[in-house]
């Protein structure tokens, strides 16, 4: 488990931009639970991070200086940024976006990565039908709840497992997910599971995985469709991760588990933004977020994502 | 485990043949791991034998009576049939076998269920491509030889594992496997698999499970296929399966592990059986046949299939 001891805040030169590079000002800064990953020298789909290096991560910041044609100052872009203040970016690394259409912070949420993560996983690998009864893991994480909503606009019943009751009322009552399991005081999760998934399982969406997961899998239908996106439990665990082998529920339902990482979409990132925009603009989708104000707490900021103080997408804010 | 003194054979009255009935003397019948778990009344995918009921499993006879347009005296049929020396059959449950085409074996294994399980979950799960490493368990079995097989057809290399050197000279030697693995006494199989797989594993065909699978998960690369076929290491344990959790390995590596069971594909079995039988007659593709003598042999000759007694398919022969 990191702590904030693993974490400094250093002053650094700030170089000028040169041609085609803009200075941006950080005005949000998204801590992720994939982060985790980078932290360790594990084989990994992305680099891991550097000792002593500044962490980076998405970001979105106000254009204070431009010396590319593409940003004036006064332009809020977005982009995988350091943990800095202020950054000097190359102009390509930078998307613009338009506060009118949506609050900027959706960049980091609903409408970026965690939008699309829950957008492509869920509909291009598990392939909701109407009627059929979806399982999702860490429901109240920014991932978690898009993909709720999306089960729910595809006409499923949906199930949302998360950690506290708070959670799990938002769930019900603001997103209308139809039954939620809180993990940390069910007395047994597998009955808990049974009874709010009186059809079986067909889709489970899962953020978590471990033992929420080994509950689940008993339950899985034929043709079932496991989605492996995040497994936030096992991130920090110092033994190898032990449990139920899963593959004789696979082979009996013939049930599919695929792992996918959302940058291998990226050539159909478009395509999820205007549907989830389209979602939202329409009013069938809400989004929350968890907005810790202070450049200095974005340690503590991310720390919290692993005890689960999150409902929604957890953003620091940077103060003028 | 199942034990000899689990079955008996039994006198019974044998029924004369109605219209659209066929009288079927028993030649070949087949015995297969997937029969293990019909002994159980878990939830599976077939349902489980009765106490006291015969058992029955793919069969080759000979038409001795037929009260069907369909059959006449001397025609060979295939069928899922009991365990019996005779049998009433329908004859819409029977399929006619051309024993000019093919020995009349081959219907209970390459031609038949074992070769099309091995076909469907190569190519249609699998989808091998030219240069690819593919691993298979259980590979001197009569799907793992088939799937062995196809995947070099297909360019592929191939990796067997399998519980004997001789099993694994005859892979080497007859089959053009290019490397193999003596499960039971390979001091540490992460090792000696990744030495025979220097470039990682794509496909994972899993006829086995348990521990051998553990060993294989940390080399699957990026976009990895993991077909779950059978899980026979587990078929008569008595303790819920644990070990390492796949997941992670899935995610990260974006890989798919997918069960499937072969009756779910009825509607191509004549594309499989096509395809098998040129690649038979272009001496592209071989088998081996385990034949055992006697129908009172056939518990014993079921039971040897989980002390890896078999290479290639499982037969009983009966004597007339």
């Amino acid at each position: 488990m990191p702590a904030q001891d693993n974490f400094a805040i250093v002053d650094a030169e700030l170089p000028q931009p040169r041609d085609g590079e803009v200075l941006v000002r950080t005005r949000y800064l998204s801590v992720d639970p994939y982060m985790r990953g980078r932290m360790s020298d594990r084989k990994s789909y992305v680099a891991p991070f550097a000792v002593n290096e500044v962490m980076n991560g998405g970001v979105v910041g106000e254009v204070i200086e431009s010396r590319s044609a593409a940003f004036k100052p006064g332009d809020i872009v977005t982009g995988q940024l350091p943990w800095q203040l202020y950054t000097v970016a190359k102009a390509a690394e930078l998307r613009k976006i338009d506060p009118n259409l949506a609050p900027v912070t959706t960049a980091l949420g609903v409408l970026g990565m965690p939008g699309l993560t829950a957008y492509f996983g869920l509909m291009d690998i598990g392939k909701p039908r109407e009627g059929e009864t979806v399982v999702v893991s860490g429901a109240a994480g920014a991932v978690g709840m898009t993909v709720c909503q999306i089960a729910k606009i595809q006409g499923c019943r949906v199930v949302g497992i998360a950690g506290s009751d708070e959670k799990n009322e938002y769930l019900e009552h603001e997103l209308w997910v139809d039954r939620t399991i809180n993990y940390k005081t069910a007395v047994d999760m597998k009955q808990a599971l049974k009874d709010a998934c009186p059809n079986g399982v067909d889709i489970y969406f899962d953020n978590v995985g471990g033992s929420v997961s080994d509950a689940v899998l008993p339950l899985v239908n034929k043709g079932a469709r496991i989605i492996i996106c995040g497994q936030i439990s096992l991130y920090n665990l110092e033994q190898p991760d032990v449990g139920p082998r899963p593959q004789p529920y696979l082979l009996v339902n013939r049930a599919l588990m695929q792992g996918f990482i959302i940058t291998d979409y990226a050539p159909r990132f478009a395509e999820g933004v205007i549907q989830l925009g389209r979602w939202l603009a329409e009013g069938k989708m809400k989004y929350a977020e968890n907005i810790v104000d202070g450049f200095e707490n974005t340690p503590q900021a991310f720390l919290g994502l692993f005890s689960g103080e999150n409902l929604g997408k957890q953003l620091v804010r940077v103060e003028d």
